[in-house]
């Protein structure tokens, strides 16, 4: 087997070098260890061998070494500033999530998990001008070896499809990406799902990198590894579970998103709280005007919560046989709306607002939560100014057929997330009465 | 999480109670164990639980035991014919691959390997008048809780595209096919490929059942979990890893099998001899004219070896990190043909053959195999009937151009399998002289 000689030092990053997890605080491996690590004070190692906690004058003196061509400390050129990275534990898939201010600034992070001499950058018509050409700048700075390509579809839910992904395999074939290629997703949760479902299938697998730039990706689509595509019928329909080599989340993309966006996303770090982390919802309670007016230590917090709490429900379900599914409160609801209203009418995230209502009501029609829950999330949502209840062209029937397609439908029988019992506790279950459902549908549709 | 009752009898194998290896003979489990069962006098349990040799009135009775409702032996509907069970083992993703005469029409076999109550047969315009009723018949006798859906595609390699497949996932979701549904794969190569890869990604994923009725389907491409689709610049670019819960390979079926597709599919019997097995190419050599007149037990064993073969490869390498790609000899010039000429111009073998031919002419050039082995795989192949040279129309610039873009180049360099030592070894290495290459397309090609 010949192995083509490389001479570019950014070795990307395989299993047995994986950054280990608890690295600085030298704990035991765990579902989900956090490393969080005040800036500049503490960082993970970024050589290629040996890991070990260092002070800031010894990551920029490690940077430096490790990366000399590229980036001289001397200059000011860098500020490595990964605050916090959460680690998603799946064996030989896992991978890190990095969460910090300034991250697009960072080659060095980028480079050590990009496989091969071939890049291709997945983004949008909205993304592309804001951030194209700094990612690529860190893709490739100091590292000739490494050529980018980039392919900017149109932006939106809607195109979300078959044909657009196709762009995605065209530019891929043209540009001769080989088997150790790494395709990019730069964007939101519509890129980083259609790119991570192409990158699962292009010559049947190759490396890829979530650099999410929504909330919504942030703190929900980019990590664990769901990808796919809309069918005209149903939404995500067609798609693959396959893990990234990394989730790079720059705190700073979120100063370009458009508040109707942000709050989207919200809605996605208030299901956590909903479905399994009551402390985090009322720290959330507090801090929702922080989160609205954009205070990025309030929003590096809810991103690191939330992904902490993603990779520990990936890290035990990776394939969805049973808990991950609770990460789709409100969802199933969300998913008919999104599809009776038409793809990119609503968010994402406004969509499953009003689903999480509709799920809290049926909860609360069957008995299983109090009515001080069903408040504060209708407190909480109208806070965020979410939606708290679908749009008026919703019927049961839109509801009724949408439902019927869900992919937590098995052997008929619809499934479906509710709360139960204390804040923070839910259920996976088909075993509800079915006259609460009807209940439930008709208070929220005209007809 | 509730889990619907189910009143069938026919439970889906779990992996904890997948048939073991080297089951009758009680050898120790290994990469590629084989229980080799002469017909009517052993076989595999069929029971759910517990597993023991038998004799053939045994087999009988526990047949009858585990399937009462639908079977009675007594009526002579049932001969069970398994007469061979080769394990592909690859953890929990390990299945068997059941080879024999009539296996259509046992109903035991493929009913215990249906998860859910919802089945989509995927068939072709050719296959389906002749055995999708068989195949319906044997998903659905004595079990009415089972409901099977089929959609009939055009057949040819050439509708081995997104569009085609598109069919598959509308048949799917206006089925309401769920997460636990089974798909079946009744055809050939085109067909198991793009089921499988429509049941890798329908729902992020659903069991599927490859029923191989070509023999180049049978000896290689319904095994190892290869599924994809052609793109119109290149073959198989799109795809995924993903294995079938079973194979069933029913013999009979190549008895409608025109005799140029039965030559294709040879093409890859003679390539597991040329690459790691020496004897079987002597075999092969000695006993080709039964193969072509269609001898029965002839063609069982070149099946039995081959999938034996082919399983050992890919329990070793499954993802194709080195070894397995050894199974491409001639693939990549015989795909640059498939390509160049147009798909379904010739079958896939027959390319195969071609490139096999320009594979081990370029062997010989760098001086890696003597001339003797040069000669017989030119013999067996004219004996087969099968081409020895690409067609006239492909110039060395087309093959150039689409070798290019092969699945095996990396970071820019083509790797190819070739020949090298006595008969049956090859290496698959990127480290040979090219103009020794541009010397085999230049013999090959008029311009």
């Amino acid at each position: 087997m010949a192995a083509p000689a490389s001479s570019s030092i950014y070795s990307p990053l395989r299993s047995s070098q994986r950054i280990p997890r608890g690295l600085c605080n030298c704990s035991p491996p765990s579902a989900s260890s956090i490393s969080l690590l005040p800036r500049g004070l503490r960082s993970t190692s970024l050589g290629r061998i040996g890991f070990s906690c260092l002070s800031s004058d010894q990551i920029l003196t490690r940077v430096a070494a490790s990366s000399a061509p590229v980036m001289d400390p001397t200059k000011g050129e860098v500020s490595l500033k990964v605050s916090t990275v959460v680690d998603v534990d799946l064996g030989d898939r896992s991978y890190p999530i990095y969460i910090g201010s300034g991250l697009l600034d960072a080659p060095d992070l980028l480079q050590r998990h990009v496989a091969g001499k071939r890049v291709l950058v997945v983004t949008n018509t909205t993304i592309a001008p804001l951030y194209l050409d700094r990612v690529v700048e860190a893709l490739t700075r100091g590292n000739s070896h490494v050529s980018v390509e980039s392919v900017i579809l149109p932006d939106g839910e809607k195109y979300k499809d078959m044909g657009t992904m196709m762009k995605i395999f065209d530019k891929a074939i043209e540009s001769r990406m080989d088997r150790r290629c790494t395709f990019v997703a730069l964007g939101g949760g519509v890129i980083g799902d259609m790119c991570g479902f192409a990158a699962a299938t292009y010559v049947r697998g190759v490396n890829f990198i979530q650099i999410p730039t929504t909330l919504m990706a942030q703190v929900d689509s980019s990590v664990g590894g769901k990808t796919g595509i809309n069918h005209p019928l149903a939404k995500n329909m067609i798609g693959a579970f396959y893990q990234p080599q990394c989730v790079l989340i720059d705190t700073d993309t979120l100063n370009t998103l458009p508040d109707r966006e942000l709050a989207s996303g919200i809605a996605e770090v208030i299901k956590y709280g909903l479905i399994r982390d009551a402390k985090f919802f009322e720290w959330q309670e507090r801090n929702m005007e922080a989160l609205l007016a954009r205070d990025s230590s309030a929003l590096a917090y809810a991103i690191k919560r939330s992904c902490e709490n993603k990779a520990e429900v990936v890290s035990l379900d990776e394939k969805e046989s049973g808990l991950r599914a609770t990460l789709n409160l409100g969802h199933t609801f969300g998913h008919a709306i999104e599809s009776g209203f038409g793809y990119g009418q609503w968010f994402h995230g406004e969509a499953v607002a009003a689903g999480t209502v509709m799920a809290v009501d049926l909860s609360y029609r069957l008995g299983w939560i109090d009515s001080s829950i069903v408040e504060r999330v209708l407190n909480i949502l109208q806070q965020a100014k979410l939606p708290t209840a679908p749009p008026e062209m919703m019927t049961v029937e839109l509801f009724k057929s949408a439902m019927a397609v869900d992919k937590k439908v098995a052997d008929g029988l619809l499934r479906l997330i509710l709360l139960k019992g204390p804040l923070g506790s839910c259920v996976f279950t088909g075993d509800y009465d079915r006259k609460a459902l009807d209940e439930t549908l008709i208070a929220f549709c005209k007809s």
